[in-house]
Order: structure tokens, then sequence, then C-alpha cells
């Protein structure tokens, strides 16, 4: 079965074609710009690695080029719109509403464009996506599989804030929860791993954004991002936790209007702000160089993940595996040794020697003795929304 | 050695005469509502306890009014004002500039008009109790005890926000922690209590406002409160932690200014919002009687506590002992109870009959199987502050 997998961003559209159930990628690619000067497509399959600038005016025209490049006779992998039989659409916020994956329908349409005052930013490009694709393969299932849903099991204790209830109730401000689909396909892996019935997983998805989770017996039980991607671990560019206080004197003491606040919290700030860089390899090879601008970064960001791991483990009692997953976590050594050093009391040791082995598959880099495993696990959220939708079908 | 200690907030004056060294409390009390209708004085000594509704429009008079007492031939501890030889002010906000206990010079009371910025409902109160105490201690050496300024030892990685650099360079924004006496109290008592040379605490101060602080070897390494007393733990009607996108989004989406969204979250939420009650003895009740608000707030509190445990755990690599204090910290054993369950992972095993005792007495509540100590340490903030005046001067 012929899956597509659409993430569609405000001005770009992330692609990904399976064939379910054996999860081989025929093809994959982007559509980056769109709107914009310089548009471009990529689009890679097993002899093919194509870029491309072309005019791509709006969602609807780049979707119908990733749908001409996969009937193109010459690069594409499939004869007719209708070989692609699923459609599986990455959509941000599926609210208090949606815990699992489900068909799209007109129902679901209007609830994901409700949510868009809970994620502006997201909902309505994932809502554009899901409308094109309904055009263009208009024989496909379409389906949504939500960023939030992993997180609909945490229990009150966590997701609740400690405001007049009336907040939740009548305007649904909660902890929501972000990266699910990735914090479900590692902790997915790293049970597998341990091979327990049942067990105790934390989580880190180290990216442009950072999130942690806890997850119990295959459940998020807690997770750092909260009622917006905003909040928790130290990210590229923006803040995490961060006294509420810093806020309003910013706006009452120096003059910031709001939505500069709110800007250089989410674009200015994290590791950008505190260093000047915003790759993390500059930093490090700029720490490694003596700069304490980029040391003191790297110790802030560790440190947080640090206090989440205590914090997650408390919560757990207990803890059997962590698991570093995404770009930075997948590739940076360092990292993953300010993380794990001085953690011995919690039964994490970490074996050097392994944590500086490059690799793309899943590997434990802790010591024999380590009482708890460090994993890293490659993450691939397009294949967890491939298989929830192959699932859901089938 | 006569030692008046003095607590002055915008409307009131808490005051605590000490025989120091010996630390006998010759008189203590508190006069409230000044400049208000129905103003009063509370006076204490060993024979007597009077309250006495009066007129005071300001702190001048408030403090003429305590002195008034103290030097009454009937009532009074000591025949002339010069008796007191020192008076210790509470300042609450030292900002980077005090780590200790000062001689309060021009220039001390220049910086702490200064630091008004930083905390503008304590300072302005706290310099003025210093001003009118000159005027009628002439005698008496001025000393400011600074509730920041124990934390003044937390490592960059724990008091730096990841916000642009300029903001702490240029602004001064960054952790400082609160409720520093107190912290240092019970944590001095806990570290005599545990006998040990290196020692890994976390102090718990659970009154109107909470905080937690990690203390290694006697040191605060971190702290729950921030750049103001606002964030961290779920307190009386303060929110403690919360997304910072929650803030944006009450104000451009559901349409409240930025000063009715802090005051929202400084005096209608915590427990109060989670509840409408403010008093934790009613929460206690009404989730014994089956309220599910005050059950639910009541776990909420605890799990959040349970999590600061779980990440000072993390950053200290280990946990010698926990101390319970402040008003509901020392008095309610269901928090207690709720706090330390299911946390034997981390070495905590509460012995139930043991924290269900009353009383005034610094006191072990842990099984004898349990790793970590879980202590009960009344607080005395008071004390302390007359303990610290008297070491700078002896």
């Amino acid at each position: 079965m012929r899956i597509l997998v659409l993430n569609s961003g405000s001005s770009s559209i992330k692609f990904q074609l399976f064939n379910m159930p054996s999860a081989e990628v025929l093809c994959s690619g982007l559509v980056e710009r769109i709107g914009l000067e310089n548009a471009k497509i990529n689009y890679k399959t097993a002899n093919n690695n194509i870029e491309k600038e072309v005019s791509i005016t709006n969602h609807k025209i780049g979707l119908q080029l990733i749908a001409d490049y996969l009937l193109d006779p010459n690069l594409g992998v499939i004869t007719t719109a209708s070989e692609i039989q699923i459609v599986g659409h990455r959509v941000v916020h599926g609210g208090s509403t949606y815990a699992e994956t489900v068909l799209i329908d007109n129902e679901v349409k209007q609830k994901i464009e409700k949510l868009t005052a809970l994620a502006p930013l997201h909902n309505p490009a994932n809502l554009q996506g899901i409308l094109v694709s309904e055009d263009i393969f208009k024989q496909a299932k379409q389906i949504a599989v939500f960023d939030t849903a992993f997180h609909q099991t945490m229990p009150v204790e966590a997701y609740k804030y400690a405001i007049p209830n009336s907040f939740l109730d009548d305007h649904n401000i909660r902890v929501y929860g972000f990266h699910g689909t990735s914090h479900k396909y590692v902790s997915k892996k790293a049970i597998d791993f341990l091979g327990k019935q049942s067990s105790k997983v934390i989580t880190i998805h180290l990216g442009n954004g950072c999130s942690m989770t806890a997850v119990k017996d295959g459940k998020s039980i807690d997770h750092t991002l909260g009622f917006a991607p905003m909040n928790g671990l130290i990210m590229g560019t923006r803040s995490g936790d961060i006294d509420p206080a810093v806020i309003f004197y910013m706006v009452n003491s120096l003059g910031h209007s709001l939505d500069e606040v709110n800007s250089l919290l989410q674009k200015e700030s994290g590791m950008l702000g505190l260093t000047g860089f915003s790759d993390l390899r500059d930093i490090e090879s700029e720490a490694e160089k003596g700069n304490v601008s980029c040391q003191e970064a790297l110790k802030m960001n560790a440190y947080r993940i640090k206090k989440f791991i205590g914090a997650y483990v408390a919560a757990m009692n207990g803890l059997d595996a962590i698991v570093f997953t995404a770009g930075i976590g997948e590739n940076s050594d360092v990292v993953r040794n300010l993380v794990c050093s001085e953690l011995e009391f919690l039964g994490i040791e970490l074996n050097q020697e392994k944590n500086s082995i490059r690799s793309k598959e899943i590997r434990d880099i802790s010591q024999d003795s380590s009482k708890v495993k460090i994993l890293v696990i490659p993450t691939n959220e397009e294949l967890e929304i491939a298989r929830q939708s192959f699932n859901l079908i089938s």
C-alpha cells in the first residue's frame, strides 16, 4: 500500500512516500519558500536527487508539483494518482479532542480550523495541506496524525495550570505537549529494546524545538512543552522556562511592547540569545576554542535537561532508560556527555567511548554497570505517521 | 545584647526583641493596617498579650508606638531606647550586590532604594522601616539582612535565563531567589542534625509564599523562585510555573490587559484559583469530604514539589535530607504525605505515624529504612536575622 506523508508548514511541504507495511521509502523531498521568491523543490528517489528553483505561489501549486514529479515517466514512482491510497497528514494541534489518529471528515477539518486559536502558525498550514491533498489525491483516504495526541494520556496534575478553573473549562488553557509523534516513535523503540512489560522511559527530543517526555508503560505522563511549544528546555531560539515576572518587567519597566517580548522569547532567545550562534555545531566549536558564552550556554542547556530527568524520575518513581533523539540528540556527543555527567545517583552512567561513535542506528551508550540504559534512537516522524495511518485503515 | 528585629511591610511592622546570644525573646508583636482604618497593635511579652485598635497613620507612628510599649513602665522590657544596641531589618531584595548581611550606611540605603525596581512592593517599605528606626533608635546599629543573600551562591546555570545576555548585563534580569533567611536557617539546622561534613539537603518552605532550595554543603545552588517571588511551586494565590505562552494568549486572544493577567497570576491563582479557598486547612477538609477540585489541587501542589525534589536530586547528584518548614510545611501532614509518597526510588520513605504527630520541635519523620531523612524544622526568620546581626557586630 502506498502512503504519502505530508507535513505542511506555513511556506513549505515536506513529503515522503512509503510502501507499507514494509516501510520502504519510495521517494521523499521538500517544497519550500511557497509564495516567496526563490521557491524550490527537492525530490529524492533511490536513483535521483533533484533540486530545482521554480515559482510556487501557493500550497496547491506546491502539492501539484509534488504530484507531477511522483507521476513523471522518468522520475516518478507511481503511474496514476489513485495508486496513493492514503495521505497521512501531520497536524500540530489536536487539542483535547484527539488522543488518536483519525480519518479526516468535515467535522475533523472544522475542528482543526477551530484549534487554530491554539496553534496559529501551524494548524492553518496543516489544514491547507489537507484541502489541497483532497483535491489532488481524490481517491485516497486522508488521515490526520496529531503532534499533541500522544500526550493526551497525561494526568490532571501534569496538564493543569494553577490558574482559575475557568481558563481550562472555558478556554482550554492547559498543557498539550508537542513532538508527540517523535516521542511516541522513539519510546516504542526504547521499550522494544528494553524488552520489559512495565517500563519507565524519558525521551529527550533535541532539534530546533526541544522537549522531553516521561513515558510510563508506553504512555506519556508528563512533558516539558505546555500550552504552546515555548517553555521547558532551552531551544535554538526559544527561552524555554522563564519566570513570568520577567515578561511583566520587560513591558512595565523596560518599555517593550508585549509583541516584542513574545518575539524576543521565541526568536532571539535560547542558544542564539546566549551565544550569538544558532547552530549548535558552531557553539560547540566556539566553546572548544574557549568562548565563555558558548561554554556557559552548553552548561545551562544540559543543566536544564538534567533537572527534568530528575523531575521525571520523581514523577515515575524510577527509571529504566533515557533516550536521546532528533538532530542534536542523535548527533551531539558533547550535549549527551554534559547531560549524563554526575547523575550516578539516579543510576545513569555514560560510556564515553560508545558515546563518541557516530552511527545512524539505535544504540546503547551506557556503561555495563549503568542501571539506566542511555539510548540514542534516530527519530522518524514520517514513518510513524505512515504506520499510524496504515494501522488505522488495515 | 538587645537586638530588635523589624520586618516592615507596606502596611505593617512585625517586630521581635531578642536578648542575644541567648536568643531569649523579650517581646514580639505586630503593627498592622498602617494608614488604614482599624489599624492595630499586638504586643506580647512573657506576661502580657495586648491587642489594641489605635490610629496609625504612617510607619513612623507605628514604630514610635512599638517603642512606647517597649519603654512602658508596666508592660515594657527596656528602660531607655539606647538599651537596644542593634536593629536588624529584613530587606527583601539585595540584588546581586549583597551576598551577606551588612551594616546600613548611606550607600546601602541608596542601593536598597535603587533595587525598588526589582521589588516594588517590598523594598520601599523595608527602607521606610530603616529610616524611621534610625530616627527612634539613634544609638543602635542598623543592620540589613537580605532575603536574596543566601541564594547569591547559585552557579550561572541556575541563575541565568536563556534570553539575550544584555538583559542580565544591562538590566539585572536573573534568578535572585527569596525566603533566603528561612532556607538558610532550616538548612543549617538540618546539617547539624545530619552531623555530616558534606551534605545535600532540599529545603521546602511552604507558607503563603512557597519555595524550595537545593542546599549543597550549606550553600544554595538552586531555588524555585526566580526574578520575582512568582514562579516555581503552586502557592496560596500565585500560579507558580506557567508557560509564558499563556500570558500572551490571555492578552492577545482573550482580551485581558497585561495588568489584569499579572494580578490574576499573583492574586487569584494558585490554590485559591483551583479551589475557591485560600486557607489550606479548608482545602484539606473539603478534599476529605469529597470535593474534587480540592483533591486535585492538593495532588497538583504535591506533584510539583515532588518534581522539584527530583530536579534537585539530579542537580546535586544525591540527597541526604528533605526539610519541610513554614506554616504549611510544619503543620500539614496531608501535604507531607502526598509529597513523600512513591519516592522510594530516590530513597525517600515516610513514617506515617511520625508524620501525624504534631509538635513544635525539629523532628525526623522518615522510616528507619529511609536513606533520606525527612525532617520537619520550624523556621524562625526573626531569630536568624538577630543571629546574623549579632555575628556581624560581635
